[in-house]
């Protein structure tokens, strides 16, 4: 869709007409927070709107009105599919240059002004109030490239990689969204991976890394012992974000046999703001990576079209300000798609919930400058990461921003998510 | 303590004056959810005794009686420990039989009446509302146990366990409380684990097993980047359940290389219903495992007396009646005290959040008969628990009520925890 708009929208904007993500906002003038929709370089402040009755056109939007004035998405998240859906393409109506009730916002200045804020005077809060966050290992490259690192190419990817998609619970509290600043860890190292006995070190994490992911926000829940098939996991699906697993891969390295990452993860995981609408991505879907593996039924679907297609890349922008993108990488870098993530999710019984966040993995592709961490561009830290003006990096140093991006589309009707961005500030003295 | 109440108060009751655990009820004629302290077989209605004004004899916890009329916990946790300390020690008052304030309960025929009500006519539900559910594995005998099952002798503890209170990320959003019943779960096995290559199915669990634990809730919340040190970190503890970590061990073993384990755990956490406050149990200190190896100063605390010693036992019912205590041990048998288990969390600077839990691990002891789960006292399926009426058990059967009973102090003061109760019932057909 490339649909033009009354409001001056950029062909180069994120948000354009084709997709309408959703997110919680606040203002200087006005601290509660609320829902809105991003469009082009504004913000439609979803409370403001429906308390002024820019729902009135359509009945069934307008009697769930009340979940635009929550604080969070979940209200309006639990309505389900078919009614985001709804919300969506009304949203769409109104901003539409033929728009057919002008009179709601097009002609009705009071109304824009107090209800289209431009995107630089809004600030982002967490979307969703989040329940559990699981990230899953989905990533096959990642998966191989770190098994690698940590184990050696014989046992790289375990027996059990290809035949379900591997993944551990998260934290959820300290899920964040773009721009909370994160401070360097301390945490539990081995200074010397190789000595005998193995004597750790209570240190500031010297190899510190981002994770390139979406992240998947559920819509709906299922009751605690009755699994989501494969087929009805696309109704469980509320939309998408991109997501910054901020990783301490020495911590991690000592810390994670045999109960998986624990302290090395649970420092901060970054999201960018904006929800992007499981159903503005529809059209972008395609075939992910291959596995030839016979899956056992409940994961087998019924499209080999089963991965988003969403271009993506890693920008890091040094305290002196020299500014490089280093990894460019698209998210059908995945072996596992969400339906098949939910299903094994819940194949034991576990019950989701309304804003429940699931990650996919590091989502790295197989060329060089393709990887979605620097551990694999790095191997390890064995080699560097060129950047202009000279600098190089093996992990991330003091002051360093990470920002990714990502956009499925095409210019005028582009579907993209902005950014999810976070500086890594030195380590606090400890006690 | 051993002072005596006017209200009848069996000597061999969990709750006595000298414990006042919290929990949230409803009744059939009050559905809404409400807290409630357990007294002998009592709930005093802390809702309905609030507002009658049963606080009025101390205005500090008047002044914040409103927290009694929430539907979970999480508000009067979050108020902190000095202020649990006051409402327990008036409460105590107020049930004394030389009470100083004799019109408040024990003269009031009226509020008698509508507070203070049979444990058998009130239903209770989950104590907080838990934002992060994160299980330890402080039980070094469970953990050498079934290191042995899973790894053999040589790999049974990795070089890290002495080092640091090893862990893994839970799901919040199965934890169930005590009663409800779980479904046997379907998820991925290995028909035949030793055969090459690793074909798995998609079966009913055929090893499910408890795993024997204490939780704790989280009283205060600490900022993101933040760390707890270690000497601080009581005051962060609201209290303690009994906890039953449901595990399939035939899904456990295929899928937790190398994130950990996932479905196999996510099915359902059962606890008890009534939280026992941190201050009820600071006469019940002891020493637990001792750790020869020289710890990181995060992780030293004061005092070699750090664990709590409550004495646990398991029972199992069979469909046929048999009712089998087939386990007994206490909770001294960790590694790691719980102020070690919250500064290790946090060191990376994990937030930490009212109401959040945290699982123990297993509680094995050193002895045959006191191992916390049905592998290890099994030895993985080889041996047989024997039980009354000639039955026998490997694993859990469909039909089995697991039933976890702790309790510390002495006869007429026990500070005890109820139990913890589930049955599993057959397997859900799938799909
Ligand atoms: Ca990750
Ligand atoms: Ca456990
Ligand atoms: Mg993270
Ligand atoms: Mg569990
Ligand atoms: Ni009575």
């Amino acid at each position: 869709m490339s649909q033009s708009s009354w409001l001056p929208i950029s062909p180069s904007s994120h948000f354009s007409l084709a997709n309408i993500p959703f997110g919680i906002i606040s203002t200087s003038s006005g601290p509660t927070h609320r829902p809105a929709v991003a469009i082009g370089d504004h913000a439609l402040d979803l409370r403001a709107f429906a308390t002024a009755d820019g729902f009135s056109a359509n009945p069934s939007i307008q009697n769930h009105a009340g979940v635009f004035s929550s604080t969070t998405l979940n209200a309006f998240a639990s309505l389900g599919r078919p009614f985001h859906r709804e919300v969506r393409a009304y949203l769409q109506s109104i901003f539409a240059a033929d728009t057919p009730h002008p009179s709601i916002l097009k002609d009705n200045t009071s109304l824009r002004q107090s209800a289209l804020l431009p995107l630089s005077e809004v600030t982002n809060h967490l979307p969703l109030s989040i329940g559990d966050y699981t990230d899953f290992y989905a990533g096959k490259h990642h998966a191989y490239n770190v098994g690698v690192l940590f184990r050696g190419p014989a046992n790289a990817l375990q027996p059990n990689y290809t035949h379900l998609p591997v993944a551990y619970h998260g934290r959820a509290s300290s899920v964040v969204v773009s721009g909370t600043p994160i401070h360097r860890p301390w945490g539990q190292i081995l200074p010397d991976p190789k000595a005998e006995p193995k004597i750790p070190a209570l240190s500031r994490c010297k190899r510190l890394d981002i994770e390139l992911e979406l992240g998947m926000f559920v819509a709906r829940e299922n009751e605690l012992g009755k699994p989501i098939p494969v087929d009805q996991a696309e109704d469980y699906i509320f939309g998408y974000v991109l997501l910054n697993d901020w990783s301490a891969r020495d911590i991690q390295a000592w810390e994670y046999v045999p109960l998986g990452p624990f302290t090395a993860k649970n420092l901060g995981t970054s999201i960018s703001p904006w929800v992007v609408l499981a159903d503005a991505l529809e059209g972008c879907k395609t075939a992910g990576i291959e596995n030839e593996t016979e899956l056992l039924p409940y994961l087998k679907e019924k499209t080999r079209e089963n991965l988003l297609s969403i271009d993506l890349e890693v920008d890091i922008i040094t305290p002196k300000g020299n500014k490089t993108t280093f990894t460019k990488t698209n998210s059908r870098n995945l072996l596992w798609s969400w339906p098949q993530m939910i299903a094994h999710h819940t194949i034991t019984g576990c019950n989701l919930r309304t804003g429940d966040l699931l990650g996919s993995g590091t989502i790295s592709g197989a060329e060089p400058g393709s990887e979605g961490s620097m551990l694999e561009q790095t191997q390890g830290g064995k080699g560097t990461i060129k950047l202009e003006g000279g600098e190089e990096r093996k992990f991330i140093e003091d002051g360093d921003t990470l920002v990714i991006r990502g956009r499925a589309g095409e210019e005028g009707a582009l579907i993209g998510f902005g950014e999810v961005s976070g500086t890594i500030q030195a380590a606090l003295p400890l006690f």
